[in-house]
């Protein structure tokens, strides 16, 4: 991308995969602000990463806290005594980057609901994740299948039509100003690109029940799926090389899990 | 209470158990500020509740978007055209509270802080509630044991110790301002009442474990969790009548889950 006069942006994150790196990558993208993805595109990226966030430091990089996990985000001279910011959790670094990539709306009120839908999508993206890991993140797949098969079940037929019901609401609720494009007002939120997201990784990780409920939502599954897709950045970064393709993160395709 | 200047808050739960609303709770204790708790004080309080927080609108109360699930917030005359706020998600309504109940620090940077501490502390929350109900929150206890007793032991050995030791580093490296007493700063802030929550319910969940633990988080499950119960506000709260029991919310005493 382009030079500009932007803080010099970092994510910090795991390789390959999309996962919870994709909710930021959106932001970035979809404002057309520059960063840099830090493990997939610099030589020896993944250590500076490991380094930053998977360490036992009593702090990280200066006088930052300790990460958690990834995704984390380091923002050149923008901490304690000009120092880098290390920051992470996912609602944390859209929480900052919202108002400085325009991601938010102008007043308080707009952006609490911005906040409070992002943290309810992040919720579903756990619930998905725990689908094909319902026992032990660190155990394998084929180790926890037979619950996977009962928690699959459970999220395609209540946890989903809880969540999309909400969300077709919020739309609903807000079409006047959204026509059922935008959750909050009438602009583009990172509330839209975190929903997005989610729903992108379902269409992907469970074709068929997302195919069957279209029907059931189609303000979300249909107009606002499509419309985010077509937004300025959006569409441009999901054709070119670095969307990353769904594998062996939070969205998996196991047919055995969907809808039969 | 006494009556103040402050505006009129109103916590929207479930009435009995602690839940999620204790984190809400907690933090109004702490400031001293007035809230109701409205499930649990007004006649009809839970009708109040399911009506804004469960109901399938479009929008609840006036123009706010629809409620995902208690808790939430009422705030009169802080919504849009002065109308009533309803937020929900516990960290937004903490976000908003933080600053208005003097429980952030001043500047940006400690804030994020605040905000992503808070949020990992939620997140163990949550992986305690999926102890008891690791395949559907929908279904009972002994309906879901066999894989309850795998996710425990999954909680207890793996996850467990990653929190401590991240809460752990996290005290040892603000020790100059903390003084082991709290996560960010030289202040009392959200981020030690939820963390200290976290503990406080796994300590009746989990005796035996976090028995066990002492000896290897002492600055967190020793000198930090003793420190915010002698908080003022916080001390008072703790032996009044509106401390709720834990019972059958998240943190549940189930023998068999804890360490043999």
């Amino acid at each position: 991308m382009a030079q500009s006069s932007q803080p010099q942006y970092e994510l910090l994150y795991h390789p390959v995969i999309p996962g919870r790196g994709e909710f930021i990558r959106l932001a970035f993208e979809a404002a057309k602000v520059p960063y840099t993805d830090v493990a997939n595109t610099e030589k020896d990226g993944y250590s500076t990463v490991q380094q930053i966030c998977m360490s036992q430091n009593t702090q990280s990089e200066g006088s930052n806290p300790p990460v958690f996990a990834p995704p984390a985000l380091r923002v050149a001279g923008a901490g304690k005594d000009a120092r880098s910011l290390v920051i992470h959790q996912t609602p944390t670094i859209l929480l900052y980057l919202g108002p400085r990539l325009g991601l938010v709306p102008g007043d308080e009120v707009g952006r609490l609901y911005v906040s409070q839908l992002t943290l309810t999508a992040l919720d579903l993206n756990n619930e998905v994740h725990d689908t094909h890991h319902p026992i032990a993140s660190s155990k394998y797949y084929e180790d926890q299948k037979e619950e996977s098969l009962l928690k699959s079940q459970d999220l395609r037929e209540n946890r989903l039509p809880k969540y999309f019901s909400h969300f077709e609401r919020t739309l609903k609720g807000n079409h006047d100003d959204g026509k059922g494009r935008y959750l909050v007002g009438g602009k583009l939120t990172y509330a839209d690109l975190t929903v997005w997201q989610v729903l992108d990784g379902l269409f992907f990780a469970f074709p068929k029940e997302l195919q069957a409920r279209k029907g059931e939502f189609p303000d979300l599954l249909e107009t606002f799926y499509g419309s985010v897709k077509e937004e300025g950045g959006i569409k441009e970064y999901l054709s070119s090389s670095r969307r990353l393709p769904y594998s062996q993160g939070v969205f998996r395709h196991y047919p055995e899990l969907d809808r039969q």
